[in-house]
């Protein structure tokens, strides 16, 4: 058996699956699912080694968790419920069979985390590793960045920063569990599963910065917010750290189990404690 | 402006696109399109330089139509209708605002050309060019590699090798026009678009090569496949190269336009005037 044919048999083995929804799976030119009811949400992420990850802080089973959470959040921060996944890979001729193996059940499982599936791929070698996942799930009311109304309650489902301040000390030479936020965030996925979207105005995932997000949400939506510093640190990996992928919304009451943050205002911008706070920190370009 | 918020921006205006169906374009956490009546293709296809594409070789636009084209071929060989995109891209520093430009229109054109829209996508940066397409399309009766029947003819939508000739053309140094095969293949949709489904058993696309497809056919529906060497060139090209996205198909009769090469037999394996041959070309790995 070729590499390829080899390679492609350690993804099916690790894909399988079987459901009612799934009519053809991996193996012909397409996947087929069952039609929807509700809205469908599409959307794409993709990671570089070097710039997303490192194979020297990161397993592979770590990178296949942290793509494919990156892109189950988009689809939850549509208001969304993410089904099915495609997984395109370029792997240098130094990653494994074992590497692939590890990759792929990274990606199985941090979707299964939330009973989504892998239906399909592309496999092709490349000298960086580039992984680009693809999601598709149900939304039957879209929640958009642009919907936050004046008095709103800010709030955040978990705390963010964890990720920067794991890279930070994986550049320093750390290589503990303190790092994890960065390898692998262990995503609650449950705030977001249990959130009425009732009372939800606006909504997105914090993989660009707290406050980059919220900047966005801001001009989506034509309204101020301020947060208020008793309520969350101010500490740079919080306010401007990425690729944590909590989420962060306005509502017309706090949800369960969310922190309260700040509130929507008749201004412009993001402000702390009335003072403007713009983004700091990294662009891919 | 930054250049990761110019570069979005671009992306935004050349695959601005409106339709009833899309109700969420490019720049939220996720696209949203209506639900759909019919069962649901879905597939990825990544395009790696150096692997898929040359820069020296092909413009930026020739590079998006061909990765494009690929992508709408795997749903087109399910019966499908290839409906919307999202484009994962990661792009080299010496990768211009220009050449971007011209990468995402060469997407958007080809995609054009069967009524299919970018509706979403990822942009970051890498030291390899490397693209990643998925394409969602909706699919009535998806046709399987596995449904060849003994007695079906066999027949492909266009004359395969091409892109193998025009690859090989340009490794010795040619540049013209005869090496366009490669660069960025002449689709002619108008043959799978037309194909009367309820006459097809079996469907793919060229993409490895037309004896490695018709193995892969055989093997999938247990039937034997015997190639009339009267009917088609039995150069290299023709039979091993791939990357032309032709059609290749098993049916009860022949279809208008398509070019007849054989039969489905209560054999095995495929033969070319009784004679077995197999695949002989370029893998991944």
């Amino acid at each position: 058996m070729s590499d390829e044919a080899s390679h492609l048999k350690i993804l099916a083995e690790v894909f399988a699956s079987s459901s009612a929804a799934l009519h053809v799976g991996i193996g012909d030119d397409a996947a087929v699912v069952a039609p929807t009811q509700s809205a469908i949400a599409l959307s794409t992420d993709m990671a570089v080694e070097g710039t997303h990850f490192d194979r020297e802080w990161s397993t592979p089973y770590e990178i296949g968790g942290k793509v494919a959470a990156a892109n189950l959040a988009d689809i939850f921060a549509m208001g969304g419920k993410p089904e099915y996944l495609l997984v395109a890979a370029a792997i240098p001729s130094d990653f494994t069979a074992q590497d692939l193996k590890s990759l792929a059940e990274g990606i199985r499982d941090e979707a299964a985390k939330v009973n989504a599936i892998v239906v399909g791929g592309d496999l092709v070698s490349s000298a960086i590793l580039t992984i680009a996942v693809s999601v598709f799930g149900e939304v039957s009311k879209p929640i958009l960045r642009s919907g936050a109304k004046i008095g709103d309650v800010v709030a955040i489902s978990g705390l963010p920063g964890e990720s920067s301040r794991g890279l930070q000390l994986l550049q320093s030479g750390v290589r503990d569990e303190r790092t994890k936020g960065h390898r692998y965030p262990d995503m609650d996925y449950s705030k977001i599963i249990n959130l009425d979207i009732t009372l939800t105005h606006a909504l997105t995932d914090v993989s660009d910065g707290l406050i980059a997000e919220l900047e966005s949400l801001s001009q989506a939506s034509g309204v101020g917010i301020d947060i208020d510093s008793s309520r969350i640190s101010t500490d740079i990996h919080t306010l401007h750290g990425g690729e944590d992928h909590i989420f962060v919304g306005t509502f017309i009451t706090l949800p369960e189990g969310w922190i309260e943050i700040g509130r929507v205002e008749a201004t412009s911008g993001v402000r702390l404690d009335g003072k403007v706070i713009t983004h700091q920190g990294f662009t891919h370009f």
